[in-house]
């Protein structure tokens, strides 16, 4: 069958680059989430049309074959693993700004352009495209849709959804539809725009966005002030909130974190305290509120600062590029709950003694603003399967207590594969039926990005 | 049949309040928008608590009687128009507060607490419900979100949408279900929240909300710049931006309407200028904002008042409420287009025209920060229907020509009963089909407020 369905597929699009290669077909079969159960497509696809990928959508519904959407493959939710019997079809591509509107602020572009690449673009106008994944420099802004992609400064200027103006989408039939507007506010119809943005290519194939752009902020301060303990940090992050301050970031990093830094770049952060608190503030008002930041953060026994510190700075450089130290002989699981922000320092303390229970190490980071945590848990590869089991336990039992907390398993990574497993203990039986009604009306055969996002697609 | 209707929904309800004299009837037959049709509901009802309106909805799925949900009436869309053989579901008195924390940043509604009165709740806590249609006073939160409500300050804050973190809604059957997620970032499943969000009652009643808030800014500045012409004030608003400022309210104001503001309020605007532009900054950066607002507009010609104005902050408040100004002798319209910003200036010299060419009279107030305009036009009743036809021969050239600049017909008030007659001109068929397919997944035999929001729902 494999065969009749690849010739099928080759005679359907010339012209189109198609890989069927061992080599190709193992680099595309996962992003960077976990793997649970690896498999390799039948084929790669790279569209470089809109056509293209009607094209491709069309061979597909007729032949009934499932694709995987992918972008940049930075995901780590498992979004654009491979399944089986399926084709990956690459957007990296199109990646052509296709309109830079100053005067409307706002930028029109095709799905594989890199998130830096547009800001890089833009900002000689004095304009930034604000969400700012930390993969920034490495996923597509089509990938930051379709996961509603988080970032560091988005406590201040929102989510990926929140700079989506309009979409080109194609759907698994093949037809192209359009959703919002080119207007900064629309509210004709339904919001189709938000129900795409996020949806993990199970509902369309992003094709084109159209998004807000914001002026450069005129200034930008950092501050970093080092804790004794992250409880007295994360107080910090209340207190901030409490003194009226709008931070554009404002990240926590625990005492493994620094550690692990310490390792990884020789700094001594971890001789400095026992939690790093590092806050930007940034527009007009960018220094009196880093002068009102640190005054705060002083009288809560923190070691900040000063103003103007270049160190502060090359900080939250530091902490931006802090992912992917991963090592071949530990077994490490990154966590992306969210809870309510008062609730910060008890969960880590929960997270604490569950390590503890569970025999497994942790380090944390936190986009604190949103109280949105990146818990790291691992164990070393030479205990084999009982180690992975104790990572397990320790996942499950991390997702329980933030739920418990009144808290989500996904902030900001998307469900993907991976996070498959714990969606039903979030959402009722009823909203689970409901989306996969939702997903039957654009997808009715179901052959975008089967098995991800919600259970049963 | 309408008494056998009316007796099985008193019997099915004891306790649950209900009214069918005239005099209520009509009072609840229209919101405040244009009335094409005038028709009496079948009977108000009142819900009190959730369960009131499970009860209410599984009624009306038995019988398959029409629900129009209703907030308070202040809609300008005809979105709760009574409709034939319907009833109106009224949830004025579901209006408690039902919980403010703090810590977290947010608030659970009832949805019908009155937008002022959130924000009276919460401003001890030195925090804010940012989301402020001009109708704040009068308008409840279950609307503001069911029409996805826009205000002066979202060009900084956001619209309703971006305020509302999760939803309880009772659907068409009764079923109770819980959207979205307590936590300021969430994206576990595809986006429900923001899919009701505006969907004005056609997809679910909403029974409660949770609401981000936002802390008070510190600092509030207003600045007034009156211009010769609405052509340099709308130079103002870019150049503003250009500035890198932003404004928490910018406010465009034409001739006309400053004029029928003196008619109103003995003012003496008319005699200041054609065109008056109003911005506010707020946060800690408002003195530097409106600094750099005064020396922008003095540039460009604006006379403009100094630091700490009195008279500024006074003309906004007036802007504010400078709607329901309708006379018993004129036949009004009001419009809400949206169009790119940079665009402005050229599609009010088109208004200004298309009321030359076809004789009716036009002022206009716009968003100006997010190019969401207030178009009003008018002719004297005693014109009779002669003047009716010239009226909606503008209104429709008005709508052609904001989509042709890329614009939408609706920015913040909905498409309710009144709009759907552009909505095609706007929204590609295969949309609309996907979005009659999505209202059928939530209520399939069509019962929640038909005829309104899309065509054929
Ligand atoms: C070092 C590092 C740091 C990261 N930091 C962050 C962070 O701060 N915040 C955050 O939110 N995430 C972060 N991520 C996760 C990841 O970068 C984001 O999820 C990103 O949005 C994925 O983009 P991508 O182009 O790599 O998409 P992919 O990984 O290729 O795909 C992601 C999902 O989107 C779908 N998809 C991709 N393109 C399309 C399209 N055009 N149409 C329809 N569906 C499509 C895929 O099927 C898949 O389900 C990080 C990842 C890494 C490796
Ligand atoms: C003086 C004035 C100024 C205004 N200024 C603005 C403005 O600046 N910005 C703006 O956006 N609008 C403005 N409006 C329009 C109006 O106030 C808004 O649309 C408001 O959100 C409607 O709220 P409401 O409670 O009156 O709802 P209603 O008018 O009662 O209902 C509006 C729509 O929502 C539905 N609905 C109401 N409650 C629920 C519920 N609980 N569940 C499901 N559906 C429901 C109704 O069926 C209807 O379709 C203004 C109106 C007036 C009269």
């Amino acid at each position: 069958m494999t065969t009749d369905v690849l010739h099928d597929l080759a005679l359907a699009l010339p012209g189109v680059s198609l890989a069927t290669d061992s080599t190709t077909l193992a680099a595309y079969a996962k992003d960077q989430g976990p793997v649970q159960d690896l498999v390799d497509p039948l084929a790669v696809v790279w569209a470089e049309t809109v056509a293209d990928v009607q094209n491709i959508m069309r061979w597909a519904s007729r032949t009934n074959t499932a694709v995987v959407p992918r972008g940049a493959g930075t995901g780590v939710s498992g979004g654009a693993h491979a399944t089986r019997n399926c084709i990956v079809l690459s957007l990296e591509k199109m990646n052509r700004i296709l309109e830079i509107r100053a005067g409307d602020e706002l930028a029109v572009v095709e799905p594989g352009v890199i998130n830096a690449d547009l800001n890089e673009a833009v900002r000689p106008h004095g304009l930034m495209y604000a969400p700012d994944p930390a993969s920034y420099r490495i996923s597509t802004i089509g990938g930051n849709v379709a996961t509603n992609a988080g970032g560091l400064r988005c406590a201040k200027y929102g989510v990926t959804r929140d700079s989506v103006l309009a979409l080109d989408v194609v759907l698994a039939d093949g037809t192209l539809i359009r959703t919002g507007h080119t207007t900064f506010k629309g509210v004709a119809g339904y919001d189709l725009t938000g129900l795409f943005t996020g949806s993990e290519g199970t509902l369309g194939v992003v094709v084109g966005i159209t998004v807000r752009l914001r002026y450069l902020p005129r200034e930008v301060c950092t501050v970093a002030a080092f804790f004794p303990d992250f409880r007295t940090a994360a107080a910090g992050v209340l207190a901030v909130g409490a003194a009226r301050v709008q931070p554009a970031i404002m990240e926590l990093l625990d005492g493994a974190t620094m550690a692990a830094l310490d390792g990884a770049h020789g700094s001594d952060l971890g001789t400095r305290g026992g939690a790093l608190l590092l806050i930007q503030t940034d527009g007009f008002g960018a220094e009196a509120e880093a002068d009102a930041v640190r005054t705060v953060l002083s009288g809560l026994g923190g070691t900040v600062s000063s103003a103007g510190s270049a160190e502060a700075e090359r900080l939250v450089e530091l902490r931006r590029h802090s992912r992917g130290d991963a090592v071949d002989h530990e077994l490490r699981v990154g966590e992306d709950v969210a809870v309510p922000r008062s609730q910060l320092v008890h969960y880590v303390a929960e997270l604490e003694r569950m390590a503890r229970d569970h025999g497994v190490r942790l380090k944390v980071v936190a986009h604190a603003g949103d109280g949105n945590l990146h818990p790291t848990f691992w164990v070393s590869t030479a205990e084999g399967a009982a180690g992975a089991a104790r990572l397990d336990a320790a996942l499950d039992e991390s997702i329980t207590v933030a739920l418990g907390l009144g808290g989500t398993i996904t902030g900001e990574h998307g469900v993907g594969q991976f996070k498959l497993r714990w969606l039903a203990q979030e959402q009722q039986a009823e909203v689970l039926e409901l989306q996969r009604r939702v997903k039957a009306v654009f997808d009715p055969a179901g052959i975008l990005n089967p098995g991800k996002a919600i259970p049963g697609a």
